[in-house]
């Protein structure tokens, strides 16, 4: 089966889905009889590129690592402005990847475009952490009334799968508790002030140096980060989606080499955590530092990795470990959602038969 | 949707799962839109049980408590013999649950009841180690040519995800290699034999007295279990069966507290490590004790925990962790598996209205 799919933002994520689609495009043929053709490119910065023929990935991809814009690909198209929201109501494509900034306060302008697929019937899915932690409900009963859907892997751990593995692998679970280490920065941030014996200033330097912080880091080191993901967590596995100011939040600046060293000398160790408690449905969460005893499989999570632990009822406890962002790890998720979309139709094809 | 489901073995595995079933049922009916009728149980040594209007949980769990007969249920059905094989084909059935003790050598008579099952367009769902290690290529074509479905989700790890993880979260990877520690009998042993500085024998009697080793310890213990769960690995996953004899096997009974407390020294623990690798298509699998750096994070996996790592192209390195063994844990499997069912049948009604 071939899908058109059109891009709505190309930063990292969008680079490693499409560096991924092309590595893999002959694999993904054989093993899953699945194939993509790109039909459009929208990107606020970089240009637009519409092609309902198909994109070139082994034309295009150069471009992108290169820094370049995307209109660079078709001299006609360049600097044609293309309003994103026409594009994807006018363009046929099965399914579209919302892959812009995060804006976690209003969830725009990604929570537009997402009504505007859903309504015209295409599938979508996002990496984009605003419109699923402030309006997942909202846009998954859209999704629903429109035969489509909306997927949201890459949101949290990126290509780690978390909801996929609820979904199929947990779903007969009444879900006690989640807890996690959801943000890779503070972890490596934490890590490194342990294991190389670094004030905080100095581990946060470090993180900026390997590209893991932002030179604005307060999403990260005060828990926003953390907090969204809890948000969309929340909605997708509790049903119980949690408003900003519900969510008890602190980050990690306030913690010194002292505090981590005496944690150590009670076989403790402090960590960023995310959770969420479920006291038979009255649901509470919070993102904060916690010193965890050693034995804690997620005392034991160092670095970027991310790491999350289910408590369930009746199966008990359940971790998955993975990487919880990059280029490739999240442009992956992105791949998957739409193999979990196109298992799901060929299942529908196979009965229609 | 209700289905009619006959259980084929009704031990430990059964029991677990029907106990789930009983106590899940006002919450899987409300949560899932799934009901469940069981119509059927047959067991080689607690007798059978024929019900078309569904057997009462309430009435049958406590006798499976008491360890009593399943025809005590019902006198009029005392005694009366049943082939099992008769019973799959003229029973009203959607789902059998092969449920039968293993037998590694021959994967009989299991393997004949999925048969059989497949054939008459049952769907199968089994914890059976013996045909999913020795049949599983055969048995997963004839479902397909019969357009039902066959799971074996308990079979390796109990109910902790792994079949399911990797066809839902991880299928747009190829996997380069997997190593796990897939047994907890051995596990616990190892464990004691660290933290309590017991002799392997010692470790052994401890395992044996908490029901965790059996009277008879060797498939536990000469990795038998951990080379049949790399069977059906190699078959499910890698879609590579292999023969008993491709994998090299050695069990953890030469090891002693000396070579333990050695390895400590360098800053290594003995683990019993199953893995296969992918070397551009050639599969190679073995099964044996390893001295693993304490950073590996298999290395942190202690007691009866079981612990799965996954090396990806394009996603890196994923772990899951959970429970490998126990009667809800399992059953939880086949509820899991029978959800699968539901959830695909579901998508297919959806989408013919």
């Amino acid at each position: 089966m071939e899908y058109k799919i059109a891009l709505i933002g190309c930063g990292n994520v969008g680079e490693g889905f499409l560096q991924i689609l092309y590595e893999k495009a002959g694999w993904l043929k054989s093993q899953h009889n699945f194939e993509a053709r790109v039909v459009a490119i929208c990107d606020k910065f970089k240009g637009s590129l519409l092609l309902p023929e198909g994109i070139d990935l082994k034309k295009l991809l150069p471009l992108l690592a290169h820094q370049q814009r995307i209109d660079d690909y078709d001299p006609a198209q360049k600097k044609v402005q293309i309003d994103p929201l026409d594009m994807i109501e006018n363009i046929e494509a099965d399914i579209i990847c919302e892959l812009t900034p995060t804006d976690l306060k209003t969830g725009e302008p990604a929570t537009s475009y997402i009504r505007k697929a859903l309504r015209c019937g295409k599938h979508v899915v996002t990496s984009n952490k605003g419109p699923a932690a402030l309006f997942y409900p909202e846009l998954i009963k859209l999704a629903r009334q429109n035969h489509v859907f909306l997927r949201v892997e890459g949101t949290v751990m990126s290509g780690t799968p978390v909801f996929s593995l609820f979904e199929n692998g947990l779903s007969g679970n009444t879900v006690l508790s989640i807890r996690g280490i959801l943000n890779g920065t503070t972890n490596f941030i934490l890590s490194q002030m342990e294991e190389k014996n670094l004030s905080y200033e100095e581990a946060l330097a470090e993180a900026q140096r390997l590209g893991y912080a932002e030179a604005d880091p307060t999403a990260d080191v005060e828990g926003f980060d953390a907090l969204a993901k809890i948000m969309i967590l929340a909605s997708v596995i509790f049903d119980h989606p949690l408003k900003r100011e519900e969510v008890e939040r602190k980050g990690i600046i306030d913690i010194k080499s002292e505090d981590i060293r005496q944690a150590l000398q009670k076989n403790q160790r402090i960590k960023l955590i995310a959770e969420i408690k479920n006291h038979s449905g009255q649901i509470t969460a919070r993102v904060g530092p916690q010193s965890l005893p050693i034995t804690d499989p997620l005392a034991r999570i160092m670095g970027v990795q991310n790491a999350l632990v289910f408590n369930l009822n009746p199966l008990g406890q359940i971790m998955i470990q993975g990487p919880g962002a990059g280029k490739k790890e999240t442009g992956y998720a992105i791949l998957n959602d739409i193999l979990t979309i196109h298992r799901n139709l060929i299942n529908r094809q196979t009965h229609s038969k």
